[in-house]
């Protein structure tokens, strides 16, 4: 018998299948320190117990990005081991901050199927949820991914495509408990800049660029216990280590500290795109488009919508050609929602 | 009066005497946090407090291989700094799980002395103990290495090897109190194979590989207080920095976790060779052979003996080439045993 | 109106403003981990728990050079963003120690102002100091830096220059409270050698030697959130990445213990320069000086008062050359005072 696991290929999913993914993690103040060894956050909420405790928290979380990552990864061996492209993510929702001491698992339920006209792969939608020791949601995603097929000759399933919205409305965003900016400390914060100051179409450039290292990624990928190896083998791939597109989403936002120090907690993710492939020796750097605002039910809580773009070279807020496509700099495009003080 | 350690000679050992290793450490959630930085980490029971409390201990523990690193690292100033070669290891037991906020110190006594026949060096057998802060033996190994004399006419000690055992048996085993295996959730470990899935003689390559950096290696040898000047200074080699042996241990023991994810706990070490030099920039993957199986008093649980190879290259089961020695591309043949649901 | 930091300018500065810097942080073990992975840290007060009760302490501290680099790394954004160069230190105090816990914030008040002949340049020197979550200030320290004016036209201030010790004396050392030496345990810490054992004039050569990675580096300048760009961004230089100044601080401390084992706790810091740049794949070694000893109020404490030399060649206790200039491998010249058992 086969001990190993050789992933799953596109007829191994079935509609409304539930998996539930394996190890579970206990985070601590390592995770913690880890992540600000990573990446240059200065987000005080997530620097600060003392900061999260003033805004109505009982102490700073996980970074929102780190718990993400973590259910991400667990995900890997079930959904994305064999996978040709990771296509897109919609609805991501963060429901309960994670603490020091939780500890996450996994699970996956296929939403949608759909065979490729080439008969050899085909696409899988999933809905994955991260939950803590007490099986509260702690937050939620759905994602689709290109799927090679075991067997080219095995039936395709009956297409069925999700009905995934492009943009969360504020009304889908969820607050944690006690979250109250109504005397927030601007000069801890590192900004004076509150939602009324952001106009909807405004870009900001965040300036500071941080060159990767081989080292680094793969560190953040292992923290996060993703096993894909096109991470970490050299011999994997023609050419160089392939950086796991998450790292990139946690430097970019970290960077976009520097004029949007203020956007403190991630309750939403509208959309993704991997735009192009980072390796290490890039100098990754920043912009953001505030795309939305909009208020929310807790004292001094407002939420403002950012695009956050990386890049690896050529000048910020080029985004894509003439021909639609992303420009070749262009490493990442993501959709999401922050919540902010008004 | 010189105010350095010059490290130990060989004539500065007499049997019996025993030597009380400098610096305890502390661990915290950072050393677990880091651990799985390091290494691709999965066994459930150390990722998990949850999943370790349904296995009837009281959190994870501090990885089996991590408190070995430390009693080992203790041990570097007295034992290997002026080692020529590290000749191998016996007799290693794990005796009590090493929890956050424990501290370890570590002893060693003589327990073998050999001068070699051309009368500049000899070989010391150690018989090393790591202790928590209540006094309590958490682990202990024998091993041994070649040293230098200072003065090449010291007379040479009475030759005494000490008896070692070529392989613990079932009944040296000590499993951690209150471990239960009854209720064991193959789903949330990761694999479905239980100890009656595996036959002895069984092989199992593990498929994934890691390119290991530099920045990596030094990383974890610091984080065990090894001193060992080879692995951090590129002026003290010809070359390049020697790795040390123990990352590429932890490295394919990582990596067994693909087709090995219930063999959790680590108990005894039989014997280990770092067959070949391992060098950043090097791609490491591992296979295993199953060399025996065992039952326990513990329910639920059973021990499983396992060959660990680790390699550079080269296919998967080759291991020592038609002269006896092991292939070039071979950095590590460790036999262990480890306990696993039955 | 912009949303990022530009940093300020001299003429930004006025005699006697304070300015509280952002982005408090909370400190865990994690920062204890990772902070032993970085430097091959072995000073047994801060490396386990239980030496430090044994020395009166509640538990062992957060490294003292890492709680400096924290208190720094705030004063980064409003400080030294737009540095020409980092002048100088003076009166660092260490005020108490910051155990895992605790969260750190810092403030800076403007003590000096000296604008340059040239008029396109000036000197500000600012006391900075750090506290903890209950107020107490943990840290404090003066520094120069040579800023760029914004405008050449504005007009110069008034020349006012801080009356700054070249030496703290023994009387203004601080112990921190209940620090008993009198029954320290020489073998636990690792060598014998008490404060009576040490001449002054007398000089160490502390052997090993590390070659830094950039990944090192930028771990641990973030890690104390330290923002300024040519630590991390290889295409804000002409050439290569700086190495954060006290990344060699750290490193040349903690390669000191090999002769300084019980030169434990860090309360004053004298003076530094930063004698040339360091880039990563040097090998940092270091070499001390011992200045002065003192005695103090606490049981079995003395102190004693050394240079550490941080080099990245040529031979140990070289510093100048015959121009008074520092020699181009002196990396280093710091002037501190430890607490040691007498």
């Amino acid at each position: 018998m086969q001990k190993t696991n050789p992933g799953r290929f596109f007829e191994d999913y079935e509609l409304g299948m539930v998996i539930d993914h394996a190890v579970p993690r206990t985070v601590s103040g390592g995770e913690r320190a880890l992540y600000h060894a990573l990446y240059p956050m200065r987000h005080a909420l997530y620097s600060s117990d003392e900061f999260a405790r003033d805004c109505g928290l009982p102490a700073g979380p996980l970074d929102d990005l780190a718990a993400f990552h973590i259910v991400f990864g667990k995900t890997v061996p079930d959904v994305s081991l064999n996978a040709v492209a990771n296509l897109g993510y919609a609805e991501g929702r963060w429901l309960k901050p994670v603490w020091p001491g939780d500890t996450l698992r996994a699970s996956s339920e296929v939403i949608g199927l759909k065979q490729n006209s080439n008969g050899r792969t085909g696409v899988v939608y999933v809905h994955s949820k991260g939950f803590n020791q007490n099986d509260e949601c702690v937050m939620e995603y759905k994602r689709w991914v290109m799927l090679r097929k075991r067997d080219n000759d095995a039936p395709a399933p009956e297409t069925v495509l999700p009905d995934l919205k492009p943009v969360l409305a504020p009304s889908d965003l969820v607050i944690p408990e006690g979250l109250d900016f109504s005397g927030y400390d601007f000069t801890l914060a590192g900004e004076p800049h509150r939602l009324g100051d952001y106009e909807i179409g405004e870009k900001i450039d965040h300036v500071d660029g941080v060159t990767i290292e081989e080292a680094e990624h793969m560190m953040a990928t292992r923290l996060w216990q993703n096993t894909s190896k096109v991470h970490f083998d050299v011999t994997a791939r023609p050419d160089q280590r392939l950086i796991y597109g998450g790292h990139v989403i946690s430097m970019a936002r970290a960077l976009s500290f520097n004029g949007l120090a203020n956007a403190q907690m991630i309750v939403g993710l509208n959309g993704g795109a991997h735009a192009n492939p980072c390796l290490a020796g890039s100098t990754v750097k920043a912009w953001s488009e505030v795309l939305d605002k909009a208020e929310t039910n807790a004292p001094g809580v407002g939420a403002i919508r950012l695009r956050l773009v990386a890049t690896k070279g050529g000048s910020p807020f080029e985004l894509k050609g003439a021909d639609g496509k992303y420009l070749p700099d262009v490493l990442l495009d993501l959709d999401y929602w922050a919540l902010m003080p008004v």
